[in-house]
Protein backbone atom coordinates (compact mmCIF):
# COMPACT_ATOMS: atom_id res chain seq x y z
CA UNK A 1 0.00 0.00 0.00
CA UNK A 2 1.60 3.17 -1.31
CA UNK A 3 0.94 6.53 -1.95
CA UNK A 4 0.74 7.43 -5.70
CA UNK A 5 0.79 10.82 -8.00
CA UNK A 6 -1.05 10.92 -11.41
CA UNK A 7 -0.69 13.66 -13.88
CA UNK A 8 -4.10 14.07 -15.35
CA UNK A 9 -5.36 15.73 -18.51
CA UNK A 10 -8.86 17.43 -18.92
CA UNK A 11 -11.37 19.95 -21.19
CA UNK A 12 -13.00 21.80 -18.96
CA UNK A 13 -15.41 22.98 -21.03
CA UNK A 14 -17.08 19.38 -20.39
CA UNK A 15 -17.12 20.01 -16.51
CA UNK A 16 -18.10 22.49 -13.88
CA UNK A 17 -14.43 22.63 -12.35
CA UNK A 18 -12.39 20.31 -10.40
CA UNK A 19 -13.93 20.39 -6.95
CA UNK A 20 -16.72 17.72 -6.39
CA UNK A 21 -20.13 19.19 -6.27
CA UNK A 22 -23.95 17.14 -5.12
CA UNK A 23 -24.74 17.32 -8.56
CA UNK A 24 -21.31 15.05 -9.61
CA UNK A 25 -20.22 17.08 -12.84
CA UNK A 26 -16.75 17.64 -11.79
CA UNK A 27 -13.55 16.03 -12.95
CA UNK A 28 -12.89 15.67 -9.31
CA UNK A 29 -16.47 13.09 -8.94
CA UNK A 30 -15.88 11.61 -12.40
CA UNK A 31 -12.01 10.75 -11.84
CA UNK A 32 -12.63 9.31 -8.47
CA UNK A 33 -15.72 7.39 -9.83
CA UNK A 34 -13.44 5.93 -12.25
CA UNK A 35 -10.79 4.94 -9.41
CA UNK A 36 -13.21 3.59 -7.46
CA UNK A 37 -14.22 1.26 -10.43
CA UNK A 38 -10.35 0.60 -11.40
CA UNK A 39 -9.45 -0.30 -7.23
CA UNK A 40 -12.76 -1.81 -6.07
CA UNK A 41 -12.37 0.61 -3.05
CA UNK A 42 -13.48 4.48 -2.76
CA UNK A 43 -10.46 6.74 -3.78
CA UNK A 44 -9.90 9.84 -2.38
CA UNK A 45 -8.19 11.67 -4.15
CA UNK A 46 -6.49 15.81 -3.58
CA UNK A 47 -5.03 18.00 -6.25
CA UNK A 48 -2.68 21.12 -7.07
CA UNK A 49 -4.73 23.12 -7.88
CA UNK A 50 -9.10 23.04 -8.48
CA UNK A 51 -9.62 24.73 -11.56
CA UNK A 52 -13.07 26.19 -12.38
CA UNK A 53 -15.88 25.20 -14.26
CA UNK A 54 -14.33 25.66 -18.29
CA UNK A 55 -10.86 25.70 -16.85
CA UNK A 56 -8.47 23.40 -18.77
CA UNK A 57 -5.33 20.99 -17.30
CA UNK A 58 -2.52 19.96 -19.53
CA UNK A 59 -1.24 19.01 -16.30
CA UNK A 60 -2.60 19.02 -12.98
CA UNK A 61 -1.51 16.57 -10.47
CA UNK A 62 -3.60 14.67 -7.63
CA UNK A 63 -2.36 11.85 -4.96
CA UNK A 64 -4.17 8.86 -3.59
CA UNK A 65 -3.35 6.60 -1.26
CA UNK A 66 -3.87 3.14 0.22
CA UNK A 67 -3.23 1.84 -3.72
CA UNK A 68 -1.98 -1.89 -4.52
CA UNK A 69 1.25 -2.32 -6.34
CA UNK A 70 0.52 -2.62 -9.93
CA UNK A 71 2.37 -1.58 -12.82
CA UNK A 72 2.29 2.10 -13.81
CA UNK A 73 1.27 1.88 -17.08
CA UNK A 74 -1.42 -0.24 -16.17
CA UNK A 75 -2.76 2.83 -14.15
CA UNK A 76 -2.77 4.80 -16.73
CA UNK A 77 -4.42 2.87 -19.42
CA UNK A 78 -6.86 0.77 -16.78
CA UNK A 79 -8.38 3.96 -15.34
CA UNK A 80 -8.38 5.72 -18.59
CA UNK A 81 -10.73 3.01 -20.06
CA UNK A 82 -12.82 4.06 -17.36
CA UNK A 83 -12.66 7.85 -17.80
CA UNK A 84 -14.64 9.47 -20.42
CA UNK A 85 -12.85 11.38 -23.23
CA UNK A 86 -12.73 14.61 -21.58
CA UNK A 87 -10.21 13.54 -18.96
CA UNK A 88 -7.12 11.46 -19.27
CA UNK A 89 -4.18 10.18 -17.08
CA UNK A 90 -1.22 10.85 -18.69
CA UNK A 91 1.32 8.90 -16.29
CA UNK A 92 1.26 7.57 -12.73
CA UNK A 93 4.33 7.61 -10.17
CA UNK A 94 4.62 6.35 -6.98
CA UNK A 95 5.72 8.83 -4.28
CA UNK A 96 6.66 8.79 -0.78
CA UNK A 97 4.33 9.90 2.03
CA UNK A 98 5.53 13.48 2.45
CA UNK A 99 4.11 14.28 -0.89
CA UNK A 100 1.09 16.12 -1.23
CA UNK A 101 0.00 17.36 -4.16
CA UNK A 102 -1.24 20.45 -3.04
CA UNK A 103 0.98 21.61 -0.10
CA UNK A 104 4.31 20.16 -1.93
CA UNK A 105 3.83 22.12 -5.01
CA UNK A 106 6.41 25.11 -5.11
CA UNK A 107 4.82 26.57 -8.36
CA UNK A 108 2.28 26.53 -10.38
CA UNK A 109 1.98 27.54 -14.29
CA UNK A 110 -1.03 28.71 -16.33
CA UNK A 111 -1.02 28.82 -20.09
CA UNK A 112 -3.64 31.46 -21.20
CA UNK A 113 -4.19 31.74 -25.34
CA UNK A 114 -6.18 34.56 -26.44
CA UNK A 115 -7.48 34.63 -30.54
CA UNK A 116 -8.12 37.90 -32.52
CA UNK A 117 -9.80 37.94 -35.18
CA UNK A 118 -13.04 39.34 -36.98
CA UNK A 119 -15.09 36.43 -36.51
CA UNK A 120 -15.08 34.27 -33.79
CA UNK A 121 -14.30 30.31 -34.60
CA UNK A 122 -16.13 27.39 -33.77
CA UNK A 123 -13.18 25.21 -33.80
CA UNK A 124 -11.38 26.51 -30.84
CA UNK A 125 -14.37 27.69 -29.35
CA UNK A 126 -14.21 26.54 -25.73
CA UNK A 127 -10.78 26.01 -26.20
CA UNK A 128 -9.24 29.56 -26.59
CA UNK A 129 -10.25 33.16 -25.32
CA UNK A 130 -11.78 35.85 -28.51
CA UNK A 131 -11.40 39.19 -28.81
CA UNK A 132 -12.37 40.67 -32.24
CA UNK A 133 -10.13 44.38 -31.54
CA UNK A 134 -7.07 44.37 -32.53
CA UNK A 135 -4.29 43.69 -29.81
CA UNK A 136 -0.90 45.44 -29.16
CA UNK A 137 1.34 42.85 -28.19
CA UNK A 138 4.08 45.65 -26.48
CA UNK A 139 1.96 47.70 -24.64
CA UNK A 140 0.64 44.34 -22.94
CA UNK A 141 4.38 43.32 -22.49
CA UNK A 142 5.52 46.59 -21.18
CA UNK A 143 2.42 46.58 -18.65
CA UNK A 144 2.94 42.76 -17.28
CA UNK A 145 6.22 43.66 -15.73
CA UNK A 146 4.98 45.42 -13.10
CA UNK A 147 3.58 42.06 -11.85
CA UNK A 148 6.97 40.45 -11.02
CA UNK A 149 7.73 39.47 -7.44
CA UNK A 150 6.00 39.64 -4.45
CA UNK A 151 2.71 41.35 -4.55
CA UNK A 152 -0.59 42.28 -2.92
CA UNK A 153 -2.96 41.07 -5.50
CA UNK A 154 -5.78 41.42 -4.19
CA UNK A 155 -6.93 44.02 -7.22
CA UNK A 156 -7.48 40.57 -9.38
CA UNK A 157 -9.29 38.55 -6.57
CA UNK A 158 -12.59 36.77 -6.87
CA UNK A 159 -14.64 38.23 -3.51
CA UNK A 160 -15.31 34.68 -2.92
CA UNK A 161 -11.52 34.03 -2.83
CA UNK A 162 -11.00 32.08 0.62
CA UNK A 163 -7.33 32.34 0.54
CA UNK A 164 -5.65 33.67 4.28
CA UNK A 165 -3.54 35.86 2.34
CA UNK A 166 -3.48 37.88 -0.87
CA UNK A 167 0.47 37.94 -1.33
CA UNK A 168 1.21 35.94 -3.79
CA UNK A 169 4.94 35.99 -5.58
CA UNK A 170 4.99 35.85 -9.66
CA UNK A 171 7.92 34.37 -10.55
CA UNK A 172 6.69 34.64 -14.67
CA UNK A 173 4.96 36.33 -16.85
CA UNK A 174 5.14 36.43 -20.63
CA UNK A 175 3.04 37.40 -23.25
CA UNK A 176 3.98 35.97 -26.85
CA UNK A 177 1.88 36.72 -30.27
CA UNK A 178 2.17 33.71 -32.74
CA UNK A 179 -0.05 34.84 -35.90
CA UNK A 180 -3.97 35.65 -34.53
CA UNK A 181 -3.37 34.16 -31.21
CA UNK A 182 -1.48 35.82 -28.16
CA UNK A 183 -0.14 33.26 -25.49
CA UNK A 184 -0.01 33.93 -21.77
CA UNK A 185 2.08 32.16 -19.51
CA UNK A 186 1.63 32.61 -16.05
CA UNK A 187 3.83 31.17 -13.06
CA UNK A 188 4.03 32.04 -9.23
CA UNK A 189 3.62 29.91 -6.00
CA UNK A 190 0.31 30.01 -6.32
CA UNK A 191 -2.48 31.78 -7.66
CA UNK A 192 -5.77 33.60 -6.07
CA UNK A 193 -9.52 32.59 -7.07
CA UNK A 194 -9.89 34.27 -10.58
CA UNK A 195 -6.49 35.75 -10.36
CA UNK A 196 -5.26 34.82 -13.97
CA UNK A 197 -8.48 35.54 -15.90
CA UNK A 198 -8.83 39.06 -13.57
CA UNK A 199 -5.33 39.91 -14.80
CA UNK A 200 -5.92 38.65 -18.61
CA UNK A 201 -8.87 40.93 -18.74
CA UNK A 202 -6.85 43.71 -17.17
CA UNK A 203 -3.83 43.20 -19.72
CA UNK A 204 -6.27 43.13 -22.84
CA UNK A 205 -7.57 46.15 -21.60
CA UNK A 206 -4.12 47.51 -22.13
CA UNK A 207 -3.66 45.51 -25.26
CA UNK A 208 -6.87 47.10 -26.71
CA UNK A 209 -5.65 50.60 -26.18
CA UNK A 210 -8.49 51.18 -23.58
CA UNK A 211 -6.06 51.74 -20.49
CA UNK A 212 -2.39 52.46 -20.65
CA UNK A 213 0.65 50.17 -19.98
CA UNK A 214 0.91 52.35 -16.36
CA UNK A 215 -2.68 51.21 -15.42
CA UNK A 216 -1.73 47.64 -14.20
CA UNK A 217 0.90 49.21 -11.76
CA UNK A 218 -2.08 51.62 -10.50
CA UNK A 219 -4.72 48.96 -9.76
CA UNK A 220 -2.04 46.40 -8.64
CA UNK A 221 -1.52 49.35 -5.75
CA UNK A 222 -4.88 50.21 -5.20
CA UNK A 223 -5.77 46.65 -3.94
CA UNK A 224 -9.28 47.13 -5.04
CA UNK A 225 -10.90 44.52 -7.04
CA UNK A 226 -13.72 46.95 -8.10
CA UNK A 227 -11.12 49.43 -10.10
CA UNK A 228 -10.25 46.68 -12.40
CA UNK A 229 -11.20 44.96 -15.53
CA UNK A 230 -13.90 42.21 -15.57
CA UNK A 231 -12.96 38.61 -15.28
CA UNK A 232 -11.68 37.15 -18.79
CA UNK A 233 -13.68 34.00 -20.02
CA UNK A 234 -12.22 30.88 -18.99
CA UNK A 235 -11.83 29.23 -22.39
CA UNK A 236 -8.48 29.98 -23.14
CA UNK A 237 -6.89 29.19 -19.79
CA UNK A 238 -4.91 26.00 -18.96
CA UNK A 239 -3.62 24.65 -15.63
CA UNK A 240 -0.29 23.97 -17.65
CA UNK A 241 2.10 22.52 -15.13
CA UNK A 242 2.82 22.09 -11.44
CA UNK A 243 6.57 22.23 -10.24
CA UNK A 244 7.69 19.64 -7.23
CA UNK A 245 11.33 19.41 -5.68
CA UNK A 246 12.90 16.93 -7.81
CA UNK A 247 13.66 14.71 -4.33
CA UNK A 248 10.00 13.80 -5.26
CA UNK A 249 10.84 12.09 -8.48
CA UNK A 250 7.86 12.94 -10.72
CA UNK A 251 7.70 13.34 -14.71
CA UNK A 252 8.19 16.56 -15.32
CA UNK A 253 7.81 16.94 -19.43
CA UNK A 254 8.34 21.16 -19.89
CA UNK A 255 5.91 23.37 -20.93
CA UNK A 256 6.85 23.19 -24.37
CA UNK A 257 6.51 19.68 -24.48
CA UNK A 258 2.75 19.81 -22.76
CA UNK A 259 1.98 22.72 -25.03
CA UNK A 260 3.26 21.09 -28.29
CA UNK A 261 1.81 17.96 -27.53
CA UNK A 262 -2.05 18.87 -26.50
CA UNK A 263 -2.17 22.18 -28.55
CA UNK A 264 0.32 22.61 -30.94
CA UNK A 265 -1.08 20.71 -34.07
CA UNK A 266 0.82 23.51 -36.19
CA UNK A 267 4.22 23.86 -34.59
CA UNK A 268 6.72 24.77 -37.06
CA UNK A 269 9.42 21.71 -35.23
CA UNK A 270 9.19 18.16 -36.93
CA UNK B 1 -33.22 40.07 -55.00
CA UNK B 2 -29.66 38.48 -55.50
CA UNK B 3 -27.77 34.68 -54.83
CA UNK B 4 -25.32 34.90 -52.09
CA UNK B 5 -22.68 33.08 -51.02
CA UNK B 6 -21.52 32.41 -47.22
CA UNK B 7 -18.29 30.90 -46.51
CA UNK B 8 -19.35 28.94 -43.11
CA UNK B 9 -16.78 26.92 -40.16
CA UNK B 10 -18.03 24.39 -37.93
CA UNK B 11 -17.47 21.74 -35.20
CA UNK B 12 -18.53 19.07 -36.91
CA UNK B 13 -18.36 16.65 -33.25
CA UNK B 14 -21.27 18.75 -32.46
CA UNK B 15 -23.58 17.98 -35.43
CA UNK B 16 -24.96 14.46 -37.27
CA UNK B 17 -23.06 15.94 -40.25
CA UNK B 18 -24.00 18.73 -43.16
CA UNK B 19 -27.16 17.46 -44.69
CA UNK B 20 -30.90 18.10 -43.38
CA UNK B 21 -32.34 14.98 -41.43
CA UNK B 22 -36.04 14.41 -39.27
CA UNK B 23 -33.99 15.04 -36.36
CA UNK B 24 -32.58 18.36 -37.37
CA UNK B 25 -29.21 18.20 -35.68
CA UNK B 26 -27.34 19.08 -38.34
CA UNK B 27 -25.48 21.85 -39.89
CA UNK B 28 -27.68 22.47 -42.43
CA UNK B 29 -30.84 22.52 -40.43
CA UNK B 30 -29.54 24.68 -38.01
CA UNK B 31 -27.76 26.87 -40.46
CA UNK B 32 -31.17 27.54 -42.38
CA UNK B 33 -33.04 28.35 -39.17
CA UNK B 34 -30.36 30.80 -38.40
CA UNK B 35 -31.34 32.39 -41.89
CA UNK B 36 -35.25 31.96 -41.62
CA UNK B 37 -35.20 34.19 -38.89
CA UNK B 38 -32.49 36.78 -39.85
CA UNK B 39 -34.57 36.80 -43.60
CA UNK B 40 -37.90 36.44 -42.10
CA UNK B 41 -38.88 33.74 -44.35
CA UNK B 42 -37.17 30.21 -45.25
CA UNK B 43 -33.78 30.26 -46.75
CA UNK B 44 -33.07 26.74 -48.57
CA UNK B 45 -29.36 26.51 -49.26
CA UNK B 46 -27.13 24.00 -50.74
CA UNK B 47 -23.53 23.37 -50.58
CA UNK B 48 -19.86 22.31 -51.47
CA UNK B 49 -19.82 19.23 -50.08
CA UNK B 50 -22.19 17.29 -47.45
CA UNK B 51 -19.73 16.60 -44.72
CA UNK B 52 -20.34 13.48 -42.18
CA UNK B 53 -21.35 13.01 -38.63
CA UNK B 54 -17.88 14.16 -36.91
CA UNK B 55 -16.52 15.86 -39.96
CA UNK B 56 -15.52 19.69 -39.02
CA UNK B 57 -15.65 22.58 -41.83
CA UNK B 58 -12.95 25.82 -41.84
CA UNK B 59 -14.24 26.78 -45.47
CA UNK B 60 -17.87 25.07 -46.63
CA UNK B 61 -19.71 27.00 -49.30
CA UNK B 62 -23.28 27.57 -49.50
CA UNK B 63 -25.45 29.72 -51.84
CA UNK B 64 -28.98 30.85 -51.08
CA UNK B 65 -31.65 32.83 -53.41
CA UNK B 66 -34.04 35.77 -53.00
CA UNK B 67 -31.81 37.70 -50.70
CA UNK B 68 -32.47 41.23 -49.96
CA UNK B 69 -29.57 43.85 -50.08
CA UNK B 70 -28.00 44.12 -46.90
CA UNK B 71 -24.15 45.47 -45.99
CA UNK B 72 -22.59 42.03 -45.72
CA UNK B 73 -20.66 42.46 -42.31
CA UNK B 74 -24.27 42.53 -41.40
CA UNK B 75 -25.44 39.28 -42.97
CA UNK B 76 -22.26 37.67 -41.17
CA UNK B 77 -22.59 39.38 -37.74
CA UNK B 78 -26.39 39.09 -37.90
CA UNK B 79 -26.80 35.40 -38.60
CA UNK B 80 -23.85 34.68 -36.30
CA UNK B 81 -25.90 35.89 -33.32
CA UNK B 82 -28.61 33.31 -34.16
CA UNK B 83 -26.06 30.58 -34.44
CA UNK B 84 -24.80 28.64 -31.73
CA UNK B 85 -21.09 28.78 -30.65
CA UNK B 86 -20.39 25.58 -32.98
CA UNK B 87 -21.32 26.99 -36.35
CA UNK B 88 -20.24 30.72 -37.64
CA UNK B 89 -20.92 32.40 -40.48
CA UNK B 90 -16.90 33.85 -41.88
CA UNK B 91 -17.82 35.58 -44.88
CA UNK B 92 -20.86 36.81 -47.19
CA UNK B 93 -20.43 37.77 -50.50
CA UNK B 94 -23.39 38.45 -53.63
CA UNK B 95 -22.53 36.34 -56.45
CA UNK B 96 -23.60 36.08 -60.19
CA UNK B 97 -26.90 33.89 -60.33
CA UNK B 98 -24.96 31.60 -62.46
CA UNK B 99 -22.83 30.53 -59.60
CA UNK B 100 -23.41 26.98 -57.62
CA UNK B 101 -21.89 25.86 -54.41
CA UNK B 102 -21.62 22.63 -56.11
CA UNK B 103 -21.36 22.61 -59.92
CA UNK B 104 -18.91 25.74 -59.79
CA UNK B 105 -16.62 24.22 -57.56
CA UNK B 106 -13.21 23.00 -59.19
CA UNK B 107 -11.27 21.35 -56.36
CA UNK B 108 -12.23 20.49 -52.73
CA UNK B 109 -9.22 20.44 -50.06
CA UNK B 110 -9.23 18.15 -47.07
CA UNK B 111 -6.87 18.25 -44.04
CA UNK B 112 -6.95 15.40 -41.85
CA UNK B 113 -4.83 16.10 -38.61
CA UNK B 114 -3.47 12.94 -36.66
CA UNK B 115 -2.02 12.90 -33.49
CA UNK B 116 0.41 10.19 -32.13
CA UNK B 117 1.23 9.55 -28.61
CA UNK B 118 1.19 7.16 -26.02
CA UNK B 119 -1.64 8.40 -24.23
CA UNK B 120 -5.05 10.29 -25.44
CA UNK B 121 -5.51 14.27 -25.42
CA UNK B 122 -8.45 15.73 -23.90
CA UNK B 123 -7.43 18.93 -25.19
CA UNK B 124 -7.90 17.93 -29.09
CA UNK B 125 -10.43 14.75 -28.48
CA UNK B 126 -13.07 15.29 -31.18
CA UNK B 127 -10.43 17.61 -33.22
CA UNK B 128 -7.44 15.39 -34.11
CA UNK B 129 -7.51 11.78 -34.89
CA UNK B 130 -5.15 9.52 -32.69
CA UNK B 131 -2.78 6.77 -33.00
CA UNK B 132 -0.81 4.95 -30.28
CA UNK B 133 1.65 3.13 -32.29
CA UNK B 134 4.70 4.97 -33.99
CA UNK B 135 4.06 6.31 -37.47
CA UNK B 136 6.70 6.96 -39.90
CA UNK B 137 6.33 9.50 -42.80
CA UNK B 138 8.53 8.47 -45.29
CA UNK B 139 6.38 5.70 -45.80
CA UNK B 140 3.19 7.51 -46.55
CA UNK B 141 4.72 10.11 -48.42
CA UNK B 142 5.97 7.46 -50.56
CA UNK B 143 3.00 5.80 -50.71
CA UNK B 144 0.66 8.70 -51.48
CA UNK B 145 2.97 9.73 -54.57
CA UNK B 146 0.48 6.60 -56.58
CA UNK B 147 -2.72 8.58 -55.54
CA UNK B 148 -1.58 11.40 -57.73
CA UNK B 149 -3.72 11.98 -60.89
CA UNK B 150 -6.88 10.63 -62.41
CA UNK B 151 -7.90 7.11 -60.97
CA UNK B 152 -10.68 5.11 -60.42
CA UNK B 153 -10.77 5.19 -56.39
CA UNK B 154 -13.50 2.00 -56.11
CA UNK B 155 -10.86 0.90 -53.63
CA UNK B 156 -11.38 3.94 -50.84
CA UNK B 157 -15.06 4.25 -51.62
CA UNK B 158 -17.46 3.76 -49.26
CA UNK B 159 -20.65 1.01 -50.06
CA UNK B 160 -23.01 3.61 -49.66
CA UNK B 161 -21.47 6.11 -52.30
CA UNK B 162 -23.45 7.30 -54.71
CA UNK B 163 -22.21 9.22 -56.87
CA UNK B 164 -22.40 8.38 -60.56
CA UNK B 165 -18.75 7.65 -61.39
CA UNK B 166 -15.47 6.53 -59.20
CA UNK B 167 -12.95 8.25 -60.79
CA UNK B 168 -11.48 11.73 -59.31
CA UNK B 169 -8.72 13.57 -60.02
CA UNK B 170 -6.26 14.01 -56.96
CA UNK B 171 -4.37 17.28 -57.54
CA UNK B 172 -2.37 17.21 -54.55
CA UNK B 173 -1.15 14.74 -51.43
CA UNK B 174 0.81 16.33 -48.78
CA UNK B 175 2.04 14.79 -45.59
CA UNK B 176 4.07 16.70 -43.06
CA UNK B 177 4.60 16.03 -39.70
CA UNK B 178 4.90 18.65 -37.33
CA UNK B 179 5.85 16.96 -33.94
CA UNK B 180 3.26 14.53 -32.57
CA UNK B 181 1.18 16.01 -35.48
CA UNK B 182 0.89 14.37 -38.63
CA UNK B 183 -1.32 16.75 -41.52
CA UNK B 184 -2.46 15.06 -44.46
CA UNK B 185 -3.70 17.87 -46.88
CA UNK B 186 -5.76 16.46 -50.19
CA UNK B 187 -6.94 18.33 -53.01
CA UNK B 188 -9.35 17.22 -55.72
CA UNK B 189 -11.65 18.09 -58.34
CA UNK B 190 -14.19 16.25 -56.08
CA UNK B 191 -14.04 13.14 -53.19
CA UNK B 192 -16.37 10.08 -53.04
CA UNK B 193 -18.20 8.69 -50.26
CA UNK B 194 -15.49 8.34 -47.24
CA UNK B 195 -12.60 8.69 -49.44
CA UNK B 196 -10.61 11.13 -47.29
CA UNK B 197 -10.85 8.53 -44.15
CA UNK B 198 -10.31 5.40 -46.25
CA UNK B 199 -7.62 6.81 -48.19
CA UNK B 200 -5.70 7.60 -44.53
CA UNK B 201 -7.27 4.44 -42.99
CA UNK B 202 -4.44 3.36 -45.67
CA UNK B 203 -2.23 5.33 -45.29
CA UNK B 204 -1.85 4.77 -41.22
CA UNK B 205 -1.14 1.17 -42.00
CA UNK B 206 1.73 2.20 -44.08
CA UNK B 207 2.87 4.46 -41.30
CA UNK B 208 2.99 1.79 -38.79
CA UNK B 209 4.76 -0.39 -40.95
CA UNK B 210 1.43 -2.94 -41.38
CA UNK B 211 1.88 -2.67 -44.97
CA UNK B 212 4.82 -1.66 -47.37
CA UNK B 213 4.24 1.94 -49.45
CA UNK B 214 3.67 -0.44 -52.57
CA UNK B 215 0.11 -1.54 -51.00
CA UNK B 216 -1.59 1.44 -51.69
CA UNK B 217 -1.09 1.26 -55.28
CA UNK B 218 -2.28 -2.29 -55.44
CA UNK B 219 -5.15 -1.35 -53.51
CA UNK B 220 -5.97 1.10 -56.30
CA UNK B 221 -5.54 -1.25 -58.82
CA UNK B 222 -7.55 -3.73 -57.38
CA UNK B 223 -10.73 -1.43 -57.16
CA UNK B 224 -12.24 -3.65 -54.20
CA UNK B 225 -12.82 -1.80 -50.97
CA UNK B 226 -13.11 -4.93 -49.17
CA UNK B 227 -9.34 -5.22 -49.52
CA UNK B 228 -8.50 -1.55 -47.71
CA UNK B 229 -7.96 -0.84 -44.32
CA UNK B 230 -11.02 0.25 -42.21
CA UNK B 231 -12.33 3.99 -42.67
CA UNK B 232 -10.99 6.05 -40.34
CA UNK B 233 -11.94 8.37 -37.46
CA UNK B 234 -13.79 11.26 -38.48
CA UNK B 235 -12.57 13.37 -35.70
CA UNK B 236 -9.33 15.06 -37.17
CA UNK B 237 -11.05 15.91 -40.83
CA UNK B 238 -11.57 19.01 -41.96
CA UNK B 239 -13.16 20.76 -45.11
CA UNK B 240 -10.77 23.00 -45.50
CA UNK B 241 -11.56 24.91 -48.68
CA UNK B 242 -13.39 25.00 -51.69
CA UNK B 243 -12.14 26.56 -54.80
CA UNK B 244 -14.12 28.29 -57.83
CA UNK B 245 -13.34 30.25 -60.75
CA UNK B 246 -11.66 34.24 -60.23
CA UNK B 247 -14.79 35.23 -62.16
CA UNK B 248 -17.30 34.48 -59.19
CA UNK B 249 -14.99 37.31 -57.25
CA UNK B 250 -15.39 34.84 -54.07
CA UNK B 251 -13.14 35.76 -51.12
CA UNK B 252 -10.80 33.08 -50.91
CA UNK B 253 -8.13 32.93 -48.22
CA UNK B 254 -5.26 30.80 -48.57
CA UNK B 255 -5.14 27.53 -46.66
CA UNK B 256 -2.20 28.36 -44.96
CA UNK B 257 -4.64 31.21 -43.55
CA UNK B 258 -7.06 29.19 -42.78
CA UNK B 259 -5.31 26.77 -40.73
CA UNK B 260 -3.41 29.04 -38.74
CA UNK B 261 -6.39 31.07 -38.03
CA UNK B 262 -8.30 28.42 -36.60
CA UNK B 263 -6.30 25.76 -35.48
CA UNK B 264 -2.61 27.47 -35.32
CA UNK B 265 -2.04 28.98 -31.77
CA UNK B 266 1.13 27.62 -31.79
CA UNK B 267 2.72 28.28 -35.16
CA UNK B 268 5.49 30.15 -34.71
CA UNK B 269 5.03 32.90 -37.45
CA UNK B 270 4.34 36.20 -35.57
Amino acid sequence: MARMALGVSYDGASWQGWQTQPHRCTVQDTLEAALARFMAQPQPTICAGRTDTGVHALGQVVHLDGVAERRLESWVRGVNALLPTTIAVQWACTVPDTFHARFSAVSRTYIYVVRHARVRSPIVHGRVGWVHQPLDLVPMQQAAQCLLGEHDFSSFRSSQCQAASPIRTMHELQIEQRGDFFIFTLRANAFLHHMVRNLIGALLYVGQGRQPPQWIEILLAQRDRRLAAPTFAADGLYLAQVEYPAMFGLPAPSLQTLFASHLGFCANDS
